[in-house]
């Protein structure tokens, strides 16, 4: 298949995909997801991804219908419908379906499960990308990786208006995480990275760098730091599940980080072997 | 009908509607929303809301395709296919369809149209209700009517497990709005309401508790008012389309408000006259 979608044991090509309007996602956006990607029909991480998975929904109080191992069982078999093997694996569960739009949690009904499958394959990593800089105005449960995401909508589409790849999130000046990624500097040869708070999601890519960073003896602090900080930083590092570890290069239009081009590249090596070879044939 | 679901110029029971899977709403919540009721198969308010939705969607760039006329003649048109007059009057409005998620506004897309219709009736005003107070961790663009409301699901649960009709939330101590209501005061003959900012929807009901204050020279001061006012009111009062001005008897499990019951009375006679009179056959 080139696509697939599934929504509580049925499948077919997304575009011939319906829900039920009662869906609690069509009223509240009332759900969780996680997503990665598949190499060789291999996915990648796929135990931390769908322990994430249970940890959001755990945080709404939703329960799944399923369980861990049945939905590894799910994904990989699904996996194996499409036409390549390279892609995004993306998996969500909303609260259920109710005809009447209530905001109360709705009583005997199950969890919907969700699968979005297409082509896709991770972001080359020796390609500089350009970020710019917003406002954090999100709510404070990013830490849950829920389905309320207009804030990252919107500053996703500034980001392309403005030519760039993301857009770095701060409050008050203190550096969050991005849109859709996490984000993190190397300053004198140390990497420095948001703590995991209630204001950035847990990045899975982001553990791995800081893994990649203890093999390669480089400290880590995980402190929160601020946009001077970042602006003065030897490098910007973004991370998320498609694009491993990139460097950036400009930030808000100015020259930004690549003063320690070899650190980063060191670390991309890690992170790109331990991809490849998890994703090996 | 006994109830009605329209998507897109489909309509049928809601139970049998279904909608397609890349609809935005279901990986962003990315859409707006109104609501308001209809008695004798008029609605109530409908310019007012229609104007606040066409402002919700112009605050999310999202582009509607019908006119505010083209909007109110469907849904009165609507509404005549229902069993009862008395109906809870939904739309909403969802940024296009595209089969592959992406942040970025989809291009060349219309933006979907949803409506829900049914029966229910708005509140009786002379019963009393109970509140709870919680923190408010909800982002910073409450005065737009969209459809990332997990924040508003959680605190409506909170407030039905505590015996609850609605959760009163604070910012630091700041009190903002209902999870789906605003909230005011009464203290020694004046109303107090926060100020319209990006803390609170500007609630159309408030609108007309504001205009109601001033028939009857009831002064209204809107600005920022605390917990601790709140606690010490002489009334509290909710507001909503399904609740036009109800007041609280306790918050947080202890007396609160019943200070000045011969004020709320007129208020809501004043209230409820408007709505009979304009719901009228």
């Amino acid at each position: 298949m080139k696509n697939l979608g599934y929504y509580n044991g049925t499948w077919d090509e997304i575009e011939n995909m319906t829900i039920p309007m009662g869906d609690r996602v069509c009223f509240f956006g009332d759900g969780v997801y996680d997503a990665t990607y598949s190499r060789n029909y291999k996915i990648f991480s796929l135990d931390e991804h769908v322990d994430r998975f249970y940890s959001s929904a755990k945080l709404l109080e939703i329960d799944l219908p399923l369980s861990k191992e049945e939905l590894k069982a799910l994904l990989t078999e699904l996996v194996q419908k499409m036409d390549t093997g390279e892609n995004f694996v993306y998996f969500q569960a909303t609260r259920g379906t109710a005809a009447v739009r209530n905001h109360i949690f709705p009583q005997g009904v199950r969890a919907n499960i969700w699968i979005n499958i297409y082509h896709k394959e991770i972001l080359e990593l020796t390609k500089r990308v350009q970020l710019i800089t917003l406002e954090d105005t999100r709510f404070l449960h990013c830490n849950i990786k829920t389905l309320n995401l207009i804030p990252a909508v919107i500053a996703s589409q500034r980001a392309k208006e403005a030519g760039c790849f993301e857009a770095v999130f701060h409050r008050n000046g203190r550096v969050t995480e991005c849109a859709h990624s996490n984000v993190h500097i190397l300053k004198d040869g140390k990497l420095i990275t948001a703590p995991t708070d209630n204001l950035i999601l847990p990045g899975i890519a982001r553990k791995h760098i800081i893994a990649a960073c203890k093999k390669l003896n480089i400290p880590v602090l995980e402190e929160p730091y601020y946009l001077e900080q970042l602006f003065d930083a030897d490098e910007i590092l973004i991370s998320s599940a498609g694009a491993l570890c990139l460097a950036a290069d400009r930030l808000d239009g100015r020259a930004a980080g690549g003063k320690a081009p070899e650190l980063v590249e060191k670390l991309q090596a890690v992170l790109l072997q331990d991809f490849l070879k998890e994703t090996a044939k």
